[in-house]
């Protein structure tokens, strides 16, 4: 995606190539699927003049070419990589004088390893310039997204309908799970599904132990075709009181004001703040930020917290997901929110009101 | 786990303490999460005389203190990580003379955060003496170890069982996974389900394709209480011709020798040497090392490939899993051993004789 785009930052930072690598089986370079779609192991050299390549190891050639990039050398295992890599830079006459890398995706020791390598070599940091590129989303993508959140929305519903079925945490999860599997996608996360005391823990580890009773928050996404989706629910399980409603409801409120406040170039700070303030007396039991963007990441920009320098710009992606976490409870409720042609739209589409599930 | 023989390490290398950290949503970092218990942000201090701690943000207290580590102090975001970091030590009267961080897993970035704030400090790379240390696993280890192959052995083996109920590749993946949630667990990595064609990449992404006729691979991996699994089962979809049971057969009782030639103190890449020369004829088809160690993450120590350093321990737990990748069809069979008492023990204990499914 918008390798165009991003040869454009390379004129001005004189930038010669830019190189990602993967070298974990279990991790993901954002940046080298983002460009090549592929998420295996190997290299991605961008030039600023020629065609991007890529370096795969024998086995992953195959599986490697069926993503964006077609020109897939093989990893010659006599070399290492960056030797390789080297060598094939030689071969194709690019000169490598300055060399851009994102430093938040790359070690110390292949850091070492590269400069070894790469001797008299400039290395520029383009870890912001890959943020600020993927914050913003191409058409392509957004159809990928739409689509990616009708598929997420329908499991959500049918989860919230079959919820009578569930016995344990477990159940909720691998319900959901199961159907985002069966419709070939992956998940942009480990579901949480976090009833009774456990949703006072905003990132609670399922368990296996039987639902309990009171609000249960159930927080999913999907990844299809690479790109995440975002969306979380809190129902209530057995009877509640009406504090319990009238807290919920009350959260419900700010969520809602959140998303009507938002407007193109406001500042994400500000979106953050005026719903802390919204927030009243539970402002201390909001434990975490207004919300992240969405995208080949399942946290990406903007950030919306109190710090954030971030603004709320066009074909953009973001969470809103204001939550209170009490002594013994803890209610979240978000939406993703889509900037399409300066408005925001809910790509959320599953109800919000008080949902009271009894057995 | 295995704290107290981990600062054995320190005092040769003469480190104050260990300092790991995770800041990233969608990624675990594997010696925290060892020597923790715990897989979110936050970062973790090994000192060489004190009682671990760990600093977390103030949403994941709660979920970090269910980890080993019961002293968790709270991340004052006023300041950033590493400047919290620097005042706990202060106060905890720790002196940061000589610090052991993984330089595979500590980014350029945080590096450079890390030495603004720790001027006047060494960093020893001690990247190598984690991975040995997670190599060998304990009583305690072993014990889950056991249990989660038990889980996921009978897992597969229902799959199997039911396979001719499944229409497409992610039918079958998504069937294991779902099985593997509901009892609580996750996964050790994406399932792949690759059937005809598609099991030429020993890698591929499971499609929502209808199962093709021929060899059709499977490699599936839970996490139990944060261990991993690993195994492989190749079945035969539809009317095999006798040259593909031959094949079959022949890389079957290439891996039953594999397995029957380890023996403790054996170098690792003589195991990969001799099962290389076994296949004869199609050793250029096998494409990949012959196993790797199991753990915390699915790829550990020991590597079981041509330039491997290692040799076969008591207490280590590796694959064997020799292929055979021809043009239009793909085949490998994959077994973890368990070396426990000085003798390997397969955990995998699945048939793998040839299995024919005809629909």
């Amino acid at each position: 995606m918008k390798i165009n785009q991003f040869k454009k930052i390379f004129k001005s930072k004189k930038i010669d190539f830019a190189l990602f690598y993967n070298i974990d089986f279990d991790k993901i370079e954002e940046n080298m699927l983002y460009f090549s779609q592929y998420s295996g192991s190997g290299l991605l050299i961008i030039p600023s003049t020629k065609s991007p390549f890529m370096i795969a190891p024998k086995m992953e050639v195959t599986r490697a070419k069926k993503g964006l990039i077609k020109k897939v050398h093989t990893w010659n295992k006599e070399k290492k990589l960056f030797e390789n890599t080297k060598h094939l830079l030689k071969k194709e006459g690019i000169k490598p004088k300055r060399i851009g890398i994102d430093e938040n995706n790359f070690s110390i020791n292949a850091f070492k390893e590269l400069k070894k390598n790469f001797k008299g070599s400039k290395f520029i940091d383009i870890s912001k310039d890959c943020l600020k590129l993927r914050e913003t989303k191409t058409k392509e993508e957004i159809k990928i997204i739409r689509k990616a959140y009708q598929i997420s929305n329908n499991i959500l519903n049918s989860c919230l309908k079959n919820f009578k079925s569930f016995k344990t945490e477990s159940d909720v999860k691998a319900f959901l799970e199961y159907e985002a599997k069966k419709q070939g996608c992956e998940l942009a996360f480990p579901t949480i599904v976090a009833s009774g005391k456990n949703a006072v823990k905003p990132h609670h580890d399922t368990e296996k132990s039987k639902l309990k009773k009171g609000f249960c928050v159930i927080d999913f996404g999907i990844r299809f075709k690479n790109y995440c989706t975002d969306i979380t629910r809190t129902v209530y399980l057995g009877k509640p009181t009406e504090k319990e409603k009238e807290i919920y409801n009350f959260l419900l409120n700010v969520q809602k004001e959140a998303i009507k406040s938002i407007k193109i170039s406001k500042n994400c700070s500000d979106l953050y703040k005026e719903t802390k303030k919204r927030l009243e007396g539970y402002q201390k039991y909001f434990t975490h930020g207004l919300g992240h963007g969405v995208g080949i990441k399942i946290h990406e920009l903007p950030n919306l917290t109190e710090k954030s320098k971030d603004k709320v710009q066009n074909n953009t992606l973001f969470t809103i997901e204001p939550g209170i976490y009490l002594k013994t409870m803890g209610i979240r409720i978000e939406d993703s929110i889509l900037i399409y042609r300066n408005k925001p739209h809910i790509m959320t589409n599953i109800k919000k009101d008080f949902k009271n599930i009894l057995n």
